[in-house]
């Protein structure tokens, strides 16, 4: 989807890329193809699973990657060879490109996208298609945990002021949505996805005014049908709700309109909540909504429900927006495999001190199984591309770090979680209205597990290697260790 | 200045920008002249100061500030009437707009931008402009700590991959080269603001080939004037190092050319770079540099100078383009007064249990004063506008809070350190490069006292009201207080 707000982002990309992409230009190596996994090894905020988001943006820039004139003069002038600017200016992109759909639950260390093609153009791409999962995915994961803080309470997206950058603004919103949000305060990002703007007034709203009754009641006679407002500006409980019920009385009541909501966005607002509530109770709006705001995130919600608040719905900002407790996502592009000509797969390991960073090789594919009788998924198991998962017969799992800990799973489905995107560059994938990939995501959660889905000290959901691809990465970590000792 | 990254922002608001204008216009109150002011209350990280950035792109957003027709036809389906519609079709800004420059050392609670104007006009501009500020500033910020760090070695921003969206990217990158970082790896951004852009290869090069030496050999040959090679792939001392060696002895040496570093990626930095320093050393190439990246930031850096680490620049990168551990800079935009017309100030105040968070009523400026012999800044004094403070007399400053804490000032030199951006909606305001601002900011920094840059528990730098201001804040509080009592 691209509209007056997307760009061509051709030239986002570390500059480490276009170095190394005309490296293998003039090396004569371009149409070597290189495979590139994209993965993370780390949920944010110790969560128990990661929501993919992003892919559409990765879409929609992969289908406009073009470089304009201006963009090869400046190159020019960095001095590469003009051969390789002609490539450039002729761009044309024909990879292959695999991933798991937006909304999807994922977990560390299994490949999210999979691109397959010429290393100049796969490796061309990395920086991009990193920027937009890492963000979108850190996003969405965190939305989602505040949202089932909120245990069925709307949650609406406040953040876009907190940000980092008007495109975070956007795609925070989307993301946020996607995780499962209500609404998004952002009036772009509503519009350019189809979401719900939320927002009534501010602080500054009440101050224009002699005083806070009249505020509320101008307010309230432009927007009978949504009349929400904001009652911390002075005093809660001695001016804030008491004038809002005065507004309700003499302003919607002769019009024959119920009131939306009252906001509170200071203060106690666990204590705040329940006297408002008695005091809206009384006056005859059980109806009338309490809406919490305020630096809240998903351990705050979790505390103010728990101590028993009455907040119908929450309004969140800068924590969700930049996810402030864990605002990085660290998803990284590794080259997985080389392919001859001849179509034959060398595979391609990162060695480390640390074992946990040594790489997984080879072509690969993830599927995921799911019990026949719950529907609950039991496990991840990554394979090689060509390896199919009979869920006709007993399959057997196994840790891929403690081999010794097994499991046959009997009666369940395996479906292959990775879908096609490009096919020899030719866009394949289906685009998915954000409401769609919301909806998605509900589902999909609601097949993990509760332990998978818990805050403090989650399962670690399974991610098992095939036997023919630990034995192939085994094969290869032996062979290596052997060539470093020589 | 707009180019194809640039867009038009002005949907890019909160909704409750929308509404709360709508609500001014139907209640014909549009022309009300609202004053608001930007400010902060904590800096990240508990530093001692912020470096103020992001007023180019506000700028740029208010001078393209208008709604499209298919904006128009959206809001409309939101309700909105006519009249305001039509009113937004032929928006034309005429506040007064003054700000701090970019790459001033700015500190809590001083208004850093004001904007004086309609105030339909003043309100909708809230969410963008915090937006703008609130990311750039903490970036900069961010980046800056980490240049100190450094201790005059090159610090490089490697973050675009792990940014919070696109724009975090580019316009982080230009926020981090405004706080001192001497490139970035990306390109567009690079192209955008002309800085150096930096990179040469990543772990994906050297594992393509069969082996490392042919992969840095390779490289060697095409690139023989920028020769970097990153040499932790397989293992930094029994592998990269001697590679890199043997690549510069076969490679270089016969092209008569030197090579330009090393970069080590993993592992223990501090240790392999006094190992690799030898090494190099000893094969005649001290003149060599090591480049260090991987999760660096301020207290690793330090640590690893501290340590004897034998780095000559440094890459860093997500916990700079996020600034991790403090990934939210808390700006606000409070409305401080509303003006009649006839002119007469109205000063709001925003009363809170919280005396911190109570805020600075009138419209205001902010003057620096900087000792005459020394040149280093003392103290802010935020004034009435219309208040001169004479450096030609001593001039007393009081702690506002403790008002006893007295201090009388001579021989000095008072700025007003806010500049006119807008006058009735027109530009005066003189667009700096950004190697203009950087180098301004790294002057305005040296004009800081050591006791407010130090990294823990830094001073407090002063920040005071002139006793008009005192007194103004002082009353409004009485009166405020005494009419919630009524």
């Amino acid at each position: 989807m691209t509209d007056k707000f997307s760009r061509n982002l051709s030239m986002l990309t570390d500059f480490y890329e276009i170095t190394m992409s005309n490296g293998y230009f003039n090396k004569n190596m371009k149409d070597v193809i290189g495979v590139f996994d994209v993965f993370f090894r780390k949920v944010p905020d110790d969560g128990g699973f990661a929501v993919m988001c992003g892919l559409q943006q990765i879409i929609d820039y992969i289908s406009e990657l073009n470089f304009s004139k201006e963009d090869i003069d400046y190159l020019k002038k960095r001095g590469f060879s003009d051969d390789f600017l002609n490539y450039l200016s002729n761009f044309k992109f024909s990879c292959d490109v695999w991933a798991i759909p937006e909304g999807t639950p994922v977990f560390p260390n299994e490949p999210i996208i999979t691109v397959k093609g010429p290393i100049i153009q796969s490796q061309l791409i990395e920086t991009l298609i990193l920027l937009a999962f890492n963000h979108q995915t850190l996003i969405a994961t965190k939305a989602n945990r505040i949202v089932r803080a909120a245990q069925g309470r709307p949650v609406m997206e406040f953040g876009a002021r907190r940000a980092q950058g008007f495109d975070a603004a956007v795609y925070g919103a989307r993301a946020a949505v996607i995780g499962g949000c209500a609404s998004t305060s952002c009036l772009l990002a509503a519009q350019k996805f189809g979401l719900n703007p939320s927002g009534t007034m501010a602080h500054s709203w009440i101050q224009t005014f002699d005083d806070e009754y009249e505020a509320f009641s101008i307010y309230a006679k432009q927007y009978p049908d949504s009349c929400v407002l904001l009652v911390d500006t002075y005093n809660v409980l001695k001016s804030g709700i008491p004038n809002a019920i005065k507004v309700f009385d003499n302003v919607l009541k002769p019009l024959g309109k119920r009131p939306v909501g009252i906001r509170i966005d200071s203060g106690d607002i666990t204590y705040l909540s329940k006297k408002a509530r008695k005091m809206l109770d009384a006056a005859g709006y059980a109806d009338c909504h309490i809406i919490a705001s305020n630096s809240l995130d998903e351990h705050i919600i979790s505390d103010m429900l728990l101590q028993g608040a009455r907040v119908d719905s929450f309004g969140v900002g800068e924590r969700l927006i930049t996810s402030s407790s864990a605002p990085v996502l660290g998803g990284v592009y590794k080259l997985s495999a080389i392919i001859d000509d001849d179509g034959a797969v060398s595979p391609r390991i990162k060695l480390s001190e640390n074992v946990a960073k040594i790489t997984t090789p080879g072509f690969k594919s993830v599927w995921r199984l799911f019990d026949r009788m719950s529907g609950k998924a039991i496990a991840d198991v990554i394979t090689l591309f060509d390896e199919e998962i009979d869920d006709s017969k007993p399959y057997e799992i196994f840790d891929p770090e403690y081999t010794w800990k097994r499991k046959t799973v009997t009666d369940f489905i395996a479906r292959r979680l990775t879908k096609p995107v490009f096919e020899k560059g030719n866009l394949v994938y289906h685009e998915y209205s954000v409401a769609e990939i919301k909806r998605y995501c509900e589902k999909q959660i609601d097949l993990l597990w509760d332990e998978v889905l818990r805050f403090e000290n989650p399962h670690n959901y399974y991610v098992d290697l095939s036997q023919p691809l630990w034995d192939l990465k085994h094969d290869l970590i032996q062979e290596c260790s052997k060539r470093k000792g020589e």
